[in-house]
């Protein structure tokens, strides 16, 4: 067990990390300044560029102020060859119409033992997993660096599983969340409403573990709820995406602005199954994606960045989760201020109401 | 408007109209007596068997106790007749499995006007719709007959119209819900968290209306979560279908308590997206299952009997929520007044942790 806990933060709330370019050290250093918790998203990148990111945001704190960082567990390779190769040939016209070359279908361990070695070393407060649960052994190692280890679920059955490795808490993501879906097995991806989950994530492991909440939660109002619902914190992602000191592409950025498309579940980028905003791309693909992260993930990946040098919307992933029409365009700091506001006054309406004198007569 | 307010409840707890057999007089009553809100379920009956339900509630309510009753809106039939012809060529199988011969595909608007005319003649509280909104004209008609009128939505959309036709609160169903999604177009079925659906739907109809959650549901701990996200009471199904007063079928009720296979939407069982746990048939046609409600509601229905006799689990509906192995097996008085006790307890810590001195610091 680490030394961080989720009681010492002045606020209950959590700024998911955002690999693939939105996640800086500037929002989780303006978050954690606020008093609530910034992330680093390692994923997808160099052991030396997250190394350069620690020293980023270790710079921006002030002494003592907690942070965290999030890291992808590969897995053993679950794409069939055929499966890729022919949802290479049905994205020919994509690459056509991009002016691209599709990229190379490898797998990889996105430098997983590499980091841990990076963040045992650095002494990280909070270090987070997604995709998959860490080996018991990892997370002691993390324990004795003064790590707290956390651990993404989307299902009771993978909370019993990280509980019984040692996590320190649970990030619970409600099928609402954007992006990702972080559990331990794409072939069968949670598909649970958060409400719906922490109750039974609370039933599976006990009042001991910390739950993090996250998915689709935008507002005060929600705050509260998943802590009446019995959570320790809410993590949100969607909800910073639009601060300035997120580095989020201003395709995606205009239209998380706009506000008013769907979203939906995909495999069609990056061969695990997450959660956009509908465009042409998720509509034409998404019925023939394999399962294969990251192998779809780099066979996609020269299709994206075209599209987003076109200025296509239609052509690039726009991650966001199904409360994205409520994200506000200001400061981090802001954001956290105003929610932690906000849920003070939802918690206090809603035990008004139900004590009352209409109510409780 | 009708006269019953969510503010003349003791608990704002609502029991789930749950049509197709496990609502029943007696569990409206003890919920309503409970303090709760009881609801008779009008879908698939006949209006004689819609009074004769009145009738025998009435008897069993204290004088002025509020009840309320749920009705299906028809809608012009979506059924391609070569796609039904299709499914009914894949359900052959099936009906030799089950000695059963496959009923006729038929369009009804289920006795909608004959069921209007008699809930306005008989001065009913408060009258949900399921599956569409009523037009003003209707919506008036019951205001004047005394009754406040509830429509059910899954999108912020599908709330602008209910609010513009002139409901008085709406029930807000998630995508955790048990048995069929309750929105206006089931090709778009809404596919919303309820966490996330709350706060857009306040978001889209103001303060200004009530708001009924519902979805996933089955604690003290989630009715507080949904009081805090704004909603004025919140509306549970599954949490109630192991009570005694429910008349829930033996196989549905064993498979509910066993609580261990997860749920799933289909359309394979009544042509009309619904959540059930998963089992043999609901695996084997989800992915045939053409739209078409209650086409193929009446095409499987000699199918679902029959499984029903011989006690196949694997051949019935499993209408279940997200939640729904929390359910407990109760008296409905009981749950009432647990689950409302749960809601003050779980409130007060969630508002003790925000404000308390760590949190607060």
């Amino acid at each position: 067990m680490g030394t961080f806990t989720l009681q010492s933060l002045r606020h209950p709330i959590i700024q998911a990390p955002m690999a693939g370019g939105p996640s800086t050290p500037a929002l989780a250093a303006a978050v954690s300044g606020a008093g609530g918790l910034g992330f680093l998203a390692a994923g997808y990148k160099t052991v030396d560029a997250v190394r350069a990111e620690l020293g980023e945001l270790r710079a921006l704190l002030a002494e003592g102020q907690p942070f965290g960082v999030n890291v992808f567990v590969p897995s053993v390779s679950k794409a069939d060859p055929e499966a890729l190769a022919a949802y290479a040939r049905t994205l020919r016209g994509e690459a056509d119409r991009q002016g691209a070359t599709l990229g190379e279908p490898r797998w990889d361990d996105d430098h997983y033992d590499e980091k841990l070695d990076l963040l045992c070393a650095a002494g990280i407060p909070v270090v987070s997993f997604t995709f998959g649960c860490p080996p018991h052994a990892q997370v002691r190692r993390l324990h004795e660096s003064g790590a707290s280890v956390w651990v993404t679920v989307t299902t009771a059955d993978e909370a019993g599983l990280a509980a019984a490795a040692g996590a320190d808490a649970l990030v619970v993501q409600g099928v609402e969340a954007g992006g990702h879906r972080g559990g331990f097995d794409d072939e069968r991806p949670g598909d649970i409403g958060l409400l719906a989950l922490l109750q039974l994530v609370r039933r599976a492991v006990g009042n001991e573990l910390a739950l993090v909440a996250a998915g689709g939660i935008a507002t005060g109002q929600a705050i509260a709820a998943v802590l009446a619902a019995g959570a320790d914190a809410a993590q949100l992602g969607t909800a910073f995406l639009l601060c300035p000191e997120a580095a989020t592409a201003p395709l995606h950025h205009k239209v998380l602005a706009h506000g008013a498309v769907p979203t939906a579940l995909t495999r069609a980028f990056t061969g695990r199954t997450a959660r956009g905003v509908i465009n042409r791309f998720l509509q034409e693909h998404s019925s023939h994606a394999p399962i294969g992260f990251p192998e779809v993930q780099h066979l996609t990946a020269p299709l994206r960045v075209a599209a987003g040098q076109h200025g296509d919307s239609g052509g690039v992933p726009l991650w966001a989760g199904q409360a994205y029409a409520l994200a506000e365009s200001r400061p981090a700091a802001e954001v956290v201020h105003l929610l932690a506001e906000a849920a003070q006054v939802a918690l206090a309406q809603a035990a008004a109401r139900l004590r009352g004198p209409a109510w409780g007569a």
